[in-house]
């Protein structure tokens, strides 16, 4: 595969960052603490992995990036609400994320939760304003009905309830799968599907990313949980070591760091293997696989 | 006008109870607090203007209550997350709605923060899950971007933004009016316009009853001030006098109670004028106009 996976990013994440950029109200606007909490948030970096999914998804069955962008942006917007509102002191009470004080630590809790309501709404205004750049409106209206599921209370919403109640107490790894193919998976999994589908994907195209999607996300998750154990503070951006002093469950506490790898390695292997009928236009996506299994923050 | 309004009320009511009780997951559904929570909030009863509204707007144009009814929940869905985040301790912090305690005093704050988000999250679901019941789908990506125009910080999450800035403060009849426009005002007209646009209105009935809408979310917000201070905390089921004591910018505080029944009264007759066009089938909104007036919680 001669597919420069850096340079790929790296070209993805700057349309990504300007897209935000535009979509975002102009720091300023009225009334200005919210938009500078929401704009200090989404803007503070980050991998930008969902909407560069959401594009990746697109190209997989011959679609472009600008098709899909707004869609894409609004992953981005629920990712970082879902991010400020589990910092928030009443759920994980966290200090930094992404290397920087927390939106509750700089706004305050009521323009953190407001931020966050506010980036949980305009997602789906983007999503809709995505229906000028498709021929057919009832994808967007199968993509809103996706992502609400993937987002609420049948996925992210309740991940982060199972894990919330889970602090503390031994967790089966039955419990553990289940908070994280919903807390982080299924937001991965929309992400892909989504650009699929919006870009005109057939069924069983929007498929077979939905199936490689499902195992890119859990094996994100363990990957996540492993980091949280091996990695620094500096490198990962937020404090290292948070999962255990909170007792939470992960992976490796369940499993040991030696099969936690193997898994996530063999569900990359698995999602790779599905996405194989698409050819190369999904080289991307199999080039991510291996791009999760490495990355060290 | 022989139209009877409580009756007409009542039986609306009682399909938006019945649909509500439907689009919520079932009590039970794993895992089982959050959707104990979202239950609780939603189901305390109310008034379900809201949904009313979705429901006489598509009626006013030749519609029917089936047609827009998971839109008609999907507005009663935000309303309720905007109560149960304005009453954390971090906003308002209030122990009292709808003559029951708060969510977050029954359920902590975390789950009442997640209640919220789930709730916002499948109202868009909902909204989605209209396009089955309407000849266009374009019209739903086109109610969903109202939606979150109006519910975002264009609306109603900025409303609330400069409400809590102003605690406190001496504030303008303008930043009142800002405040009233976007906090209460939005969601009431962008109810009525979705029902309108959903049951199939021309772009002229769509703007009379958007514009009859703006008028009635005014009017109401400045009766719930009057409320506040006329009302005792039985009627209402919520700490009556709690704006005077918490210092919130209120209409009779700026303008005395007189002149804030003056205007309450001119907005509704202003409203009613602009449904003149519609004829009979507006009877419901013009006599909600009236109820609007004459409420007493």
């Amino acid at each position: 595969m001669s597919l420069d996976l850096d340079r790929y990013l790296a070209e993805r994440r700057a349309l990504v960052d300007q897209a935000l950029d535009a979509v975002l109200p102009v720091e300023g606007t009225t009334p200005p603490t919210v938009h500078k909490a929401m704009r200090y948030s989404v803007l503070a970096g980050g991998k930008r992995l969902r909407p560069i999914l959401v594009i990746a998804g697109a190209e997989a069955v011959g679609g472009r990036a600008d098709t899909v962008m707004p869609t894409a942006c609004a992953l981005e917007l629920i990712h970082t609400y879902s991010l400020i509102h589990d910092d928030l002191p009443a759920m994980d009470d966290d200090d930094y994320r992404r290397g920087r004080l927390t939106n509750h630590k700089v706004f305050g809790e009521a323009m953190a939760i407001l931020a966050g309501d506010a980036l949980l709404t305009l997602a789906f205004g983007l999503v809709a304003a995505n229906a000028s750049r498709v021929a057919d409106p009832r994808v967007i209206c199968a993509v809103v009905a996706d992502l609400a599921h993937a987002s609420g209370t049948d996925g992210m919403v309740c991940g982060q309830v199972v894990d919330i109640e889970s602090e503390g107490k031994t967790v089966t790894p039955d419990t553990l799968d289940y908070i994280h193919s919903r807390k982080t998976a299924a937001l991965i999994r929309v992400s892909l599907r989504a650009g699929a589908f919006l870009a005109g994907g057939s069924a069983a195209q929007v498929r077979w990313i939905s199936e490689a999607g499902d195992r890119l996300g859990l094996a994100f998750q363990i990957v996540d949980d492993i980091l949280d154990v091996e990695g620094d503070s500096a490198t990962l951006g937020k404090t290292a070591g948070s999962d255990e002093r909170k007792r939470k469950a992960t992976y490796p506490a369940l499993h040991g760091l030696e099969v936690s790898r193997k898994r996530a390695r063999a569900l990359l292997d698995e999602a790779k293997e599905r996405l194989a009928p698409l050819g190369p236009p999904a080289a991307p996506i199999q080039a991510l696989a291996d791009f999760i299994f490495e990355r060290r923050s």
